[in-house]
């Protein structure tokens, strides 16, 4: 296998749609599948899906594509995802209880390990058999779980404040699903989400279909 | 005011941001605010911005900036965020009942005006005042509701039997969050929202930032 190459942000977000499709393809027994199949089955270009597959260092054969179980294997490795990534959820809300529900991420090594709310009510309880806890065992408790990943799902307004207690905390990723461009150090990762965007292309889209290009 | 220009979905996906910070400034009694100072907020290049900015046909004035008052209107409006988006919410599961309480979406003009689930036991039922009704009810409730689009957060192997329903009912967009491509006819816009994407890209940039290019 050759060494691991250079990816964009957007062949990097389409690698999880290609995992569907090819594990699904593994389910009914297929031991290779080729980039048109893919392609066709997520509405891509032949050309685009075998480039980014090509980061995964797997190469396909002419007429009979790609090994099912080795791409499989070669994305979870690219994405680090056959690791375990232990997260933390900041503000047990709506979202943040949700996403601690939401089953896909376990299949993808995302293990959430404990929750932090400031709210007193919520302290001790458990959602979706993670517990909250207040903010201030957050120090204490991300050593102990060994957790490098924080989901920050507070208020827009206490965003940065809380942040700052990550970063002081040691957090390596902030996972942002807050309005705010939080400020940290160059050493923590930060990768913002934002449900409006979705919104807003459909919006657009639905509407005044014209308007977008590709 | 010029005709709506053609835009690319990484620019209608940016707006959302754009608007955040331009009514920051109007918050603070900003008349005018620069494409430098949004590009310094969200950490982008200013001329990025300011192509993204021109789709609204708003005219930005050399050291001045943009008109804040105006240029949130007309992001609004090209964004058909100033209408009464309504939606459904089909599956009241974990993430669906979340998004019914994500209160950013009433903001930009999304009425989540009710849901549906096969589940009997949770019929009836309202979460964040939206109530839950039959899956069976859906053609009456959707003509009755004069909703356009449907939240899709249904388990995967649902998924498209569930589409075929809504396309029967005449919906005319779908937000699919499932993680399966679904069918529908041309006439249907479907936008597909994958929480794993960011995941994958938080992961690999965390892990290997060398990997990942602009």
């Amino acid at each position: 296998m050759s060494k691991p190459k250079l990816a964009s942000q957007p062949t990097i977000k389409r690698l999880p749609s290609y995992l569907h499709v090819i594990e699904n393809a593994q389910q009914e027994g297929k031991e290779f599948i080729s980039g048109t199949v893919i392609a066709e089955e997520l509405g891509l270009e032949p050309i685009q899906v075998r480039k980014d597959l090509a980061v995964t260092g797997i190469v396909g054969k002419p007429r009979i594509g790609f090994p099912v179980d080795n791409l499989i294997k070669a994305i979870y490795r690219f994405l680090r995802w056959d690791q375990d990534n232990r997260a933390i959820v900041v503000g047990a809300g709506n979202l943040g209880t949700a996403l601690m529900g939401y089953r896909e991420f376990n299949r993808r090594g995302l293990r959430i390990v404990a929750a932090f709310d400031p709210d007193k009510r919520k302290i001790g309880k458990q959602f979706h058999d993670t517990e909250v806890f207040a903010l201030g065992q957050m120090a204490a408790k991300l050593k102990q779980l060994n957790a490098a990943i924080a989901i920050l799902t507070v208020p827009s307004s206490h965003a940065q404040a809380v942040a700052d207690l990550l970063v002081k905390c040691g957090i390596r990723a902030i996972w942002n699903f807050t309005n705010v461009k939080i400020r940290v150090p160059d050493t923590v990762t930060v990768q913002k989400e934002d449900l409006s965007s979705g919104y807003a292309v459909l919006s657009v889209r639905m509407n005044l279909p014209a308007l977008v290009s590709k």
